[in-house]
């Protein structure tokens, strides 16, 4: 056993490197000495940052923390919600239009949301080299997964064919299109070699970054519950409304989270986006959502039409581009769905208490090994 | 607008290479084609597996999706308990050797976390290649941060300095030693060319995993909260005791989990893991555990000493790897802290209700964009 002249460290070599290199310098010249230092808040960065990834604190990104804490401020769960007036209404009360726009933003959400989860999870949060931006991301992907649940919850309570309703995504184009956009971004930031210290690869991952944050999450799902909120808005599906309300909360969180990133890593980095590039994005993007809304509004249902649906992609389309300090992508869209803002920011305080149907469990029922 | 002569489906082509490829198939004959049939349970495989990661049912592991469930059911978060007892604890009834032990197993414990968090998120939920696997994955990434948040909640609430604590671990070699180790693990799969089709990678990536639950969370954690839980049981520091309490809970489950996983693992693989190799990391989590106890511990404390921390270290690991199907590596290991098991699992239940000082905000404040 070796004992240093420090009083707070004794310790004996285990054939740790590290430790033989540091065993003759006293634990105070060790502090002293730079790479011993604690981390300096100053010197943290969104990415290619060089400060040790296990400290906490101090902050450098205190807002990133305080989308942790209301993210956790904002907990339920999807058994939280009763679903038993929706069964009745998919039995009883939908027509074939609105079972099939119902079935198939079902089928569109699922997938996106495990597509999302990949996303934050895998092609992210590595890439994070301040551990408060990490913290928030952990939380970013256990709600995508909370959300998947969510979906699982809706097509089990209603009874649809569970296999069916999650290929669907393969053999609907209409669908397949924003899936296998986003696809596309997700495959150019997980290959193996991508290195953010170069400029090419970096602009790589600010575009995915921006699109999920901006595009997949801020528009496409943000729009992609409005058909479900017009069934709602008739009395019609509404546990599946009140779950998606939830959704549309954490999302529109994750949209503003990852947005401040991109603002970050661009401001951090000098970075110029190619304007070109970003134009095209949202072209794609509205060409993708056309399709998917021609496709599960190609009949027309009460209060909702397609043409709608594209409309309000272009009116949240500019604000999401406004937060991104780019040029908006579709100059005079209107908020054709006014009634949307309202709904989905107004009724879900006022119903929630009342229409809960169990307590949270969280904390009581314990469970060791 | 091209037509489909199937009813359920019509799509523009908007260049994405995917449709063009299809579009002469009728959509009964894509369905039919092998490649685009629902996804079936028995070919998913935990790594490795062919079938679309983004179809989450049907399962074929319904055990973590329970895992699932269950987790969801232990929500809690650090601001349930009331830590002012712990504020005048540590200024007016901790002795010296006490605050030692509390501040070094705080410092120990939040490196820790931070590096389950990046092993489970960043070196394994991707390596997964059915769904239900990484959707408790993603709940216990998340899990992670929120132990790092309860912490950060413990140092704050006490009032110890922050970037001193983080740092600790870096300059005590008999803390360093344990994160080294974990390190080590982590960057044996971390690596960008890793190939788990690869058996000798395989094998890395089980004992990486093997460690990590059975180990790390399964022996560190379990045992690392042990000198806290002494305390409580003389009435001292009983607020981060069952902060600590709730965070065990959920390191027993990850625990538990990682280990079926890697049996799983194992079957399916049919992988012979090396006895020597085994034996070695025994060993040398050992030696790591037993320089931390011998520093923490250094100056006996009440009811608690580095002795018994070791050889409850030793008991706790043959209990882990008789779940692994391993041979036990301490032979003979006793139960010294008899108390701690019922202290453990039975005083969380009594008194949680009573101690808790703040509803669960969860799902009450909406915070909307």
């Amino acid at each position: 056993m070796l004992n240093w002249d420090d009083p707070i460290a004794s310790f004996s070599l285990a054939g740790q490197e590290q430790n033989k290199q540091v065993v003759n310098k006293t634990l105070t010249e060790r502090i002293q000495s730079s790479s011993m230092q604690p981390v300096c808040a100053d010197d943290k960065r969104v990415v290619n940052g060089k400060t040790d990834i296990n400290q906490l604190a101090p902050f450098k990104y205190p807002w990133a923390w305080e989308f942790w804490l209301n993210a956790n401020r904002n907990h339920w769960t999807p058994l939280d919600i009763n679903m038993s007036k929706d069964v009745h209404d998919y039995q009883h009360r939908l027509t074939l239009e609105e079972k099939h726009v119902y079935e198939n933003v079902l089928s569109y959400l699922t997938t996106s949301d495990i597509l999302a989860m990949r996303n934050i999870g895998l092609a992210v949060m590595e890439k994070m080299t301040a551990p408060e931006l990490q913290i928030y991301q952990a939380r970013q992907v256990y709600e995508e997964a909370l959300h998947t649940w969510t979906y699982q919850h809706c097509i089990e309570s209603i009874g649809l064919d569970q296999g069916e309703i999650y290929n669907r995504y393969r053999v609907v184009p209409a669908i397949n299109g924003k899936i296998q956009m986003a696809n596309d971004k997700i495959n150019s930031v997980l290959r193996p070699d991508i290195d953010l210290s170069n400029k090419d690869d970096l602009e790589d991952f600010v575009m995915s970054y921006l699109f999920f944050a901006g595009i997949f999450e801020g528009c496409w799902f943000y729009n992609g519950f409005s058909p479900i909120f017009a069934l709602q808005r008739r009395g019609l599906m509404t546990g599946t409304a009140e779950q998606l309300q939830y959704i549309m909360r954490d999302e529109v969180l994750h949209c503003a989270f990852g947005i401040r990133v991109v603002n970050q890593i661009i401001q951090e980095n000098n970075i110029k986006l190619d304007p070109k590039a970003i134009s095209a994005m949202w072209q794609e993007a509205e060409v993708c959502e056309a399709e998917y809304a021609n496709y599960i509004l190609r009949d027309p249902i009460l209060g909702y039409s397609a043409d709608e649906h594209i409309a309000q992609f272009r009116f949240i389309a500019n604000r999401r581009a406004k937060s991104l300090k780019l040029e908006a992508p579709f100059p005079g869209a209107e908020n054709v769905l006014g009634w949307l803002d309202e709904q989905t920011n107004m009724r879900k305080e006022k119903n929630f208490f009342e229409t809960r149907v169990t307590e949270y469990q969280t904390g009581g029922a314990l469970n060791w090994e």
